[in-house]
Order: structure tokens, then sequence, then C-alpha cells
């Protein structure tokens, strides 16, 4: 047995998920415990590091035949100094040296990652992308995350924050963007700008289905627009497919800059499985050109919410990247 | 004196231009002679290997003591494959292989590559980018080329056509690009672009101090635009203006996928100097966001036409790339 275990954490606002990553590359003995952010970041890193020894008995393991703990995190940080510069969901972590903290903490070398770097390099090693030498992901939730994995490595920029693809500007002078930059991809292609901009239309006179629930303020999401749509609501189908044209927008620009093997589709709007494939590829088909057979295949992600822990003990064991 | 000269070729339409890398890098003994297109293939690769002759007697070298040549072509191509797929401005040239063809020769090894990739790889090893790791160039001319260099490689893409920045869709169902798409950035702020926005609005009915000149189907082109501009033409100044902004939309997005340390700006309309740097730089500031301090630097290309050639020459000797 050589030192090429290791363990992917993937740290959430809500939850912290753990896994032991096997040398072939397959996610064992998986945990996930609250993540009790509000105890501050002292005490979530000690939720961590008892994580880890728990996975590691798990696993009968011993420290020693871990090649170590890789984290993904949320926020902007610095990956080369090991720092969480700032992480909204979790409170007080304001430049945070993670690696350094938490490696003390449990003996180990500590890898920390962007957590949808992780996930994408997660695709690559185990998921969608484990056959490609290049790809970009998209993690389609509250907003729009991404990764960029190139020739094998994660390609991270030169500040660390490559991969914003929801920060695309995509529509000129178009929706407000908390981020300050107008136009957004993540304005009209995440999970929630689905939800909001069929709120939108129904505030300014628009009928569909879901005008009582707009109207009373329910809560409700992409899930239920998509059902409206699939029932007949002419609005929701309407929000819907120009929700797909605007990620194929998207990916048209990936295809050009980056040129990449493969584009995988994750997060919560990719559990429409072909409802969101299909119209995205053939919106991409329609909008991109056909001068040159280069256009990169368009997939749905494989390994789910593992995503995360799979590439973060991937990068763990190998340390790849630029 | 190791074998670490190199030939850089810049192979175009009219000219084909020819140097000598030094080992430090300099280039010396240029040359630049007739394509002759029209002769077809055989009789371009001949000029060329007669220009490799002559840059090898000027430099007084044997060519045991070149590294190789690299020539930078225009067009769709596989540089893995060294075939040319297909030259628009070279009558003939499709799928040349041309590296095979032209090394045999020559008697030397071949490096076939992108031109806008070679002189951003140019702009790398010597130019506007010696002192970076990562760079994104756009080059401004007919249309809009580009060149990735990550970590010091140049990122080519999976199909070898990474870095078309002038086709990405800036405008969503904007204006018609021959490529077949709509909105494509070539469209808004290539150096041709800013010629035809200026007549089509003229010929809309907008007033203009070359309004004459539109309408005699007078030859001119961006640089009379700008001199307009500069002379207190108000639709001159405001297509100059949106030229730029266009420009900082396509490096706001640069920003956010790739993350570059410096995007340099090359080609015809770069020549404008601080005209075009300053008010790109403007724009880019007020529609980017401000959350986190990672712009990249924007500058001007140092190295006018030998970019290609200095960069040829670079990947000749070291075969830098991904």
């Amino acid at each position: 047995m050589t030192a090429s275990y290791a363990v992917g954490i993937d740290l959430g606002g809500t939850n912290i998920k753990g896994g032991v990553c096997t040398p072939d590359g397959q996610l064992r003995f998986r945990r996930s415990i609250d993540t009790q952010a509000a105890g501050g970041v002292a005490h979530v890193l000690g939720r961590m590091a008892e994580l880890v020894d728990d996975l590691v008995r798990d696993a009968q393991l011993t420290k020693t035949e871990l090649a170590g703990v890789g984290v993904g995190a949320p926020g902007p940080m610095s990956h080369a100094a090991g720092v969480v510069h700032n992480a909204p969901n979790l409170p007080g972590w304001v430049n945070v040296p993670l690696r350094e903290q938490f490696s003390a903490m449990i003996g180990l070398p500590v890898v920390l990652e962007n957590d949808a770097n992780a996930a994408a390099f997660g695709e690559y090693v185990a998921g969608a992308g484990r056959e490609v030498h290049s790809l970009v992901m998209l993690t389609l939730g509250t907003g729009i995350g991404g990764g960029i994995v190139l020739a094998g490595k994660l390609w991270r920029g030169h500040f660390d924050n490559a991969g914003e693809i929801g920060h695309l500007v995509t529509v000129p002078d178009g929706r407000a963007c908390p981020c300050g930059q107008r136009g957004c991809l993540e304005r009209y292609a995440s999970a929630s700008a689905v939800a909001e901009r069929l709120c939108e239309a129904v505030r300014a006179g628009e009928s569909s289905t879901l005008k009582a629930k707009v109207l009373a303020n329910e809560a409700f999401d992409a899930r239920h627009v998509l059902a409206a749509a699939d029932a007949g609501d002419a609005l929701a189908a309407r929000i819907w497919d120009e929700t797909c044209q605007y990620l194929a927008l998207g990916i048209v620009n990936l295809r050009h800059l980056l040129n990449p093997e493969l584009v995988v589709l994750a997060g919560g709007l990719s559990n429409a499985g072909p409802r969101l494939l299909e119209p995205v590829k053939a919106h991409f088909e329609r909008l991109s050109w056909k001068i040159a057979p280069d256009a990169p295949r368009i997939a749905l992600a494989t390994l789910g919410e593992n995503a995360g822990m799979i590439g973060a003990a991937a990068l763990a064991r190998a340390g790849l990247g630029f």
C-alpha cells in the first residue's frame, strides 16, 4: 500500500463533506457533517480535523498512508498561499491561512482549492471528463461557477480567479449583477436567475400558471419553472428556453477562446438532465460557427456532489496544476 | 556557440518575412520578400527555403548551428500535424503538410504555428509580456486574432483553434459576421469594423465630416475615423469610443475566464497608441467588477511586425507549448 490515498473535503456554509480517495481514484467512506459556521474559524477547522480522523478510522488507514488532504472551499482565495480571503457563507472567514493552520492541526500536507475548481478537476479525473485532455465546467447553482482543466492541469489564473464564468458579460448593459457589472451570464442562466426572471415577467403582467405563487411570494425555484414549462405554461417555456440560449452563448465563447475538448454542465440546474442538455446543444448548434469542426462536446456532469471531494483529493495526491 | 539560433518566418499573403533569432532572443538579419502567392504552394515553399538560405548566409551561420525554423502562417491548421488546412490569402493552400515538406526541403526541423499565436508568443518572450507569466494578445486588424500564453506556454486549444477572440459573441443577435455567427467582437472592434460602422451610420443619414468620402466610396480606414474624431467630428468620436468600449467588454470577459496577468493590444488599430489604450482602460474600469483585485494590466504590443518572427523562432528553439 503506497501513500497515495488522499482525503478530499468539500467545505460549504451548511455542510462539510469528506471522503477518502483510493489510489485508483475511487471515493470511499463518505461522511457529511454540519459546518456549524456560526462557531467561527477555529471551530470549523476543528470539525474538519475530526472529520479527517473519522475518515482515516473508517478506512482503517493510518495518517502516514495518506498523501494529504485537499480542501475545496468557497470564495476568493490564494491557492499558492493557501489562504481563504473571504468566504461569504462562513462568518469570520477573512484572510484565513487555512493550509498552514489546518496542516498543523492534522499533521498532514494540505492543498487548498477553490470549490468550483476542485469539482471541475473531479469530473476531469473520474467523471464526465475522464477520457479528455481539456474541459471547462460550468456549475449552475445560485450563481455560475467554473473550472478550467487544460492538458490535464487546472488553470487557476494569475490572480487565482480564472473560470468566473458566471461573470462573463453576455448582454452588454444588461441585468445588474451584485458583482457590480451588468449583463453577467449568471443573471440569466443560473438556477436562481431562472426563477427570478419568471417572477419579474409575471410582475410585469405576463400570464403564467405560476402567477399565484409569485404574487404570494411563495418560494419557488428553477424546478418549478421547468415543471410549469413541461405542463404547457408558455411563459415558463420561454424563460427556460432563453436560459438554455444564454448558456449556449456562453459555450460559444468558451469554444472560441479556450477551444476545449469538453464542456461539462453541473450544479442544480443540470439535474434537469436532457431537458437542459438537449436545448443547450441545439442553441449552440444554431448560434455558433460551422466553418471549423472545433466544437467541444457538451455533456452533463456525472459525479454530482462528490465531484468536489474527488477533485480535492486528487489535487492533494498529485498537486497537479500550473 | 550552441545550436540555439533559430529562424522565424512570418508567412503572409503579400510578404514573407524572416529573421534570425540569436540565442539571447534578439531578432537579427531581417529580410522581407514578396510571397508571389499566385505561384502556388511549391513556389511559395521554394521562396521560403531561399529565404532561409539567405538568412543563414547573412548571419554567417551554418545550418547545423540552427535549432530549427518556426513558421507562423495564417488560417486554420494543425500544429501537431504541421498541416495548414486552409489559408484564404494563399491560393491553393488546402491541407498542405507544410512542416514535413518544408523540413525536407531545408534539412532542418520545422515548427508550424498559427500567426496570431506566434505573435503572442513573440510578445511574451521579448515584448510587452517579457516580465509576465500569462498573457492574452488581441491582434486588431482586418479581423481580430488572438493568442494565449499561460504559465509560459501557448494554449492552442484541443482543436488548435483557441484564441479566436474576434469571434467571441459580444452582442447577442448583433451584427452578422462572415463566419456565420452574429455579434462577433470583430464586427465591432476590428480596424475594418471601425470604418465600416462609420460608413453605415453616414449612409443611414448621420452627419460627419467624412460624409463626402463615404458617399464617393473612397477608400478610408480606422485612421481616418480617428483623425476625424480628433478634429471634432462627433460621429467619428462616438464610433471610436464605442470601439474602445467593445474591446473593453472583451477584456472584461478575458479577465473573468482566463484571469491573465496581462492583456496586449496589437495590430493596426494599436498604432493609435494612447488614443486606443487610454479609453479602453477607462471603459474596462467602468464596466468590470471591483470586488476582487484581479484585473490584468492592459498594454500595447511593443514588437510591431517582428512579433510573429520572434515568436516563431522561439517556438522552433524551445518547442514550448502544451
